[in-house]
């Protein structure tokens, strides 16, 4: 499968973003740690209104590509339409936008008005594990941005925990969707090209 | 949990790496799409030789850091210790080294000799599917690098395809394995600090 459009490719010579238009993305896979973990995944993929992204799977990963609002939506519905009490289940993905090697293709950017899957999931909470790493591309003093989130997170009350090559966050699922989003936001702004990873876990059996 | 020696940390003022030691490490989650995930994760990490690296688990995942041949071993061990020829498994994991705040601690790095698991995985053999994101931090040329390790995977027969955000490459188990070690050795000579992201995953049920 070759597709064009992406940061991780063959030796073009590139020089600043590969596309000045507002395209970001999410590229994630989602692991529910049960035997009927096809329904699980397919249930969710078909209860999440992608109507606003640009969307494709393949057998490891599904992306989603678009405005950072729609995107981030799109990614928490997900997530929230697979949750289930009794199943521990795993997320685990990647926020991006300014790639020099990205391409105007593969998104949709004239949505308008609400994220579509916020009246949907808006009201169901449940508590989440979260790790994420930050990585601002192209710029000496990137642990000064990752730094900055750190503290957002300390102010926003999801309890930041260094660990090695990553930082430890809980909170409500919205809390740390939430939390994302708004670190994607002050990348977007601060930095040319950004990847910030994440992993969420749920109903985890691991005693700490 | 509040540890020190990471690179995703509150504010501290770094300027070069933390540590000039030898240290690398791995961070990684294993997720089998089994209802009886706990023994196969337990079983894996019970029988994988972990003599050679310092290792530390909690709900989310497991780190081994040490030197990278010890730790590479280690997670390649784990893997192909878990796998099942019937179950659908995947495997998250960081490769990182240079940390501007990583510290001395928490690795072992006297061990000498041969990588302790290599005799009892080296000959069994699966096909892997496999996603990576390469991430040289701190560098303007880091598309060159990103460049030069797709080639490499072209010259080693595992076919990189460009997806958004990350580099798909396909091949045996140690193929696999022997690249993303290959990628780190050159990444540690090459640049200040890198993290190399990747995604293994066996028995998938989709087809492409």
């Amino acid at each position: 499968m070759q597709q064009e459009g992406c940061c991780q490719r063959d030796g073009l010579p590139w020089s600043g973003r590969g596309t000045q238009l507002d395209i970001s993305g999410c590229r994630f896979s989602l692991y529910p740690m049960d035997s009927d973990f096809v329904p699980l995944i397919l249930g969710a993929l078909g209860k999440t209104d992608t109507t606003a992204v640009w969307s494709q799977s393949d057998a490891l990963s599904t992306v989603y590509r678009g405005r950072l609002p729609y995107v981030a939506d799109a990614v928490r519905g997900l997530f929230i339409n697979a949750w289930r009490h009794d199943v521990h289940m795993a997320l685990e993905g990647q926020f991006s936008k300014g790639c020099p090697g990205d391409c105007d293709g593969d998104s949709l950017l004239a949505r308008q008005g609400p994220p579509p899957n916020a009246a949907q999931v808006g009201d169901k909470h449940f508590p989440v594990l979260c790790k994420l790493a930050l990585y601002p591309m192209g710029t000496g003093d990137y642990i000064d941005q990752i730094a900055q989130v750190w503290h957002m997170a300390e102010a926003a009350g999801l309890g930041p925990a260094t660990i090695h090559y990553a930082t430890r966050i809980s909170g409500d699922v919205h809390q740390v969707f939430d939390y994302l989003e708004s670190v994607c936001r002050l990348m977007e702004e601060s930095v040319p090209h950004y990847i910030l990873h994440f992993t969420l876990s749920v109903n985890s059996p691991t005693q700490e």
